[in-house]
């Protein structure tokens, strides 16, 4: 068994900052990654996995300090698995903004000597991509074999193949979507006044120590995790059954497991997740539009240069389906190379995170062909 | 224009308290209701209305305070509406357990001569049901014309029609279910961790002039919103506008009309809702579950005797269709009189609130036939 370490890059040293979407800058910048396989010496087997909202650069494999704790992906990435770690040189890059040792609002401002907070600039998608490009450049990668992602990670994958359509050969995104539909902006929103409205956040200003006592961001979790979900699987999983119990407490205790879950998945994002963190990627994601952006989705698609697979999941009602099937349909309006599929799975819209043996074989043979 | 003025029942005076589902009692009970129409002689004309989560006693007409504010359900119910005043009584009572008017948590416990706050007991729609035939009683009414509610107020049809079958001629329950499933329990726990969670909540006992600042109450109706509307209303309704600008600000202002209308929606709930009150509510919700309550849904409708008309609304998510077909299923093994109809909208769950043509005539054509 192969323990990889986190690595660190720093770039963007003034007077070279970032430029970022909104006008201001960021500089500079430490990105946590790590990399899985070797690059091979024309620099062509690379490919990039870009994470979702909670994930992190631990991809895939067991970490020397967790050894019982896999990788976001580790039924995905590895030896002879879908992404084959064998064949490709693998990257995973912890987004900015982040809290998985990138730069983001707990990091440190070199100007103050005091974590950024929320004078952290408000970052984009686009912004995340273009810091990764840094990296790219680094390893002397010229093309990209693949750019892969789920969920935020998809709409990375998309913007880079928008905005380096010479580097990136195959672009992958699933359970993904071309701008964030309404009412998935709404969670996000709610997501956030839960935060602020928590005593303990202080305007952004609390105490590292008391951040694991953030009930706000726990609420936020709860929510989010509800949407990443299906109604089916949920009643699969839990159905109406009591914890513990056989009939009613008639109080106001945890009493179904549905509710303990869920309490569950909140006490255990805030003790590795931070508030301020959750407040800049959910702002990213709901800045996300590509048509917006490009002024359409043909403008936003035309000179792109990679082969396409779109894959979305049936019961994925946060990120449906229709919003995969609208990239396609423009992508062959402008004769772009484009597969799609849709994986007929109850699991709802973390259906990607989990092993499912159609999402493999249909990743491993695109990255074939 | 007529003026309808909130009346109070008391009963349940000691020694003959309500005896609850949780095996608790509760006593003397003030309900406010509000009729509307006339009872005619023979005290055969009545119907029944029974509120949602977030309803009151006020259904119809203008009120004499408020003037310009409508009943919950003015499209429905007036001369020549669908529920006609010219020919029927209506009566709706707020729900034990809430906050306007009726015998709830904000209520003063006459035994402490301070509010009942969380020594109130758990209440379920059972006990909702049963402490509304005190009021149906009082009115010397031996027959119901029709029991009629959406959302909550239809689980409360269905227990009246399970629990007094003699009593129910016509029972309407409408976006209503059998048991409250796993999603819209998760999404209801939430809110009430989001109450909880919040500093000004003081474990139930708040200043009554605080609840107003209570972002936890607001956190939750926001959630509870959102469920009530279909993406496709949110798209078609808000999209992904901006509020009164045409760029984005990059910060964490509100930005989105989707989020200022939540938060609207959120901060007017705050002002007229009681934070226990939907606490208690939320968990009368969860707690419905005919299937458990009765054995089964075949043991929990075999008395019955009145004819059903279920109506479910197509865009519904969170009180899905199939729901209410399930229960047409059952009555139907039964060989009652049963009638089905689902409103094609876009509007969501939230749909049988607002002014639709075929409800109307739905309702109607039953409460003639």
């Amino acid at each position: 068994m192969m323990f990889i370490e986190t690595q660190y890059f720093q770039g963007f040293f003034p007077p070279h900052e970032l430029k970022l979407a909104s006008g201001e800058t960021l500089g500079p910048i430490t990105l946590a990654y790590e990399t899985y396989g070797s690059l091979n010496t024309d620099a062509s087997n690379a490919i990039l996995v870009c994470h979702a909202l909670s994930g992190n650069a631990r991809l895939a494999h067991r970490s020397a300090e967790n050894p019982d704790q896999l990788g976001w992906w580790d039924s995905y990435v590895g030896k002879g698995k879908a992404i084959d770690t064998d064949r490709f040189f693998v990257i995973c890059i912890n987004t900015i903004g982040g809290c998985s040792g990138s730069t983001g609002p707990s990091s440190i401002d070199p100007k103050t000597q005091q974590p950024y907070r929320l004078t952290f600039p408000v970052i984009t998608i686009f912004d995340m991509v273009r810091s990764q490009k840094a990296l790219i450049d680094h390893f002397g990668i010229q093309q990209l074999y693949a750019v892969v992602g789920g969920s935020m990670g998809g709409m990375q994958a998309l913007e880079w193949a928008i905005q380096y359509p010479e580097l990136v050969t195959r672009c992958i995104p699933i359970a993904s979507t071309y701008s964030l539909p309404p009412q998935a902006m709404a969670f996000d929103a709610v997501g956030r006044h839960a935060i602020t409205s928590d005593e303990i956040w202080k305007k952004g200003q609390y105490d590292s120590e008391d951040s694991d006592q953030m009930k706000g961001l726990s609420i936020a979790r709860m929510i989010g995790h509800i949407t990443y979900l299906s109604d089916e699987s949920l009643k699969a999983k839990f159905g109406r059954k009591l914890q513990e119990k056989n009939d009613y407490g008639y109080n106001f205790d945890t009493e179904f497991q549905i509710e303990s879950y869920l309490k569950y998945q909140g006490d255990k994002f805030v003790s590795r997740f931070d508030a301020n963190s959750y407040l800049y990627l959910t702002k990213a994601l709901s800045y996300f539009d590509l048509e917006k952006s490009y002024g359409s989705l043909e403008n936003a698609f035309q000179n792109c240069r990679s082969r396409f697979l779109l894959i979305a999941i049936s019961s994925d009602w946060i990120y449906p389906p229709e919003q995969s099937r609208k990239i396609v349909d423009v992508l062959i309006g402008l004769d772009k190379e484009v597969a799609y599929c849709q994986i007929e799975s109850s699991v709802g819209h973390d259906a990607f995170l989990i092993h499912n043996e159609v999402l493999i074989g249909t990743i491993n043979g695109f990255l074939e062909s």
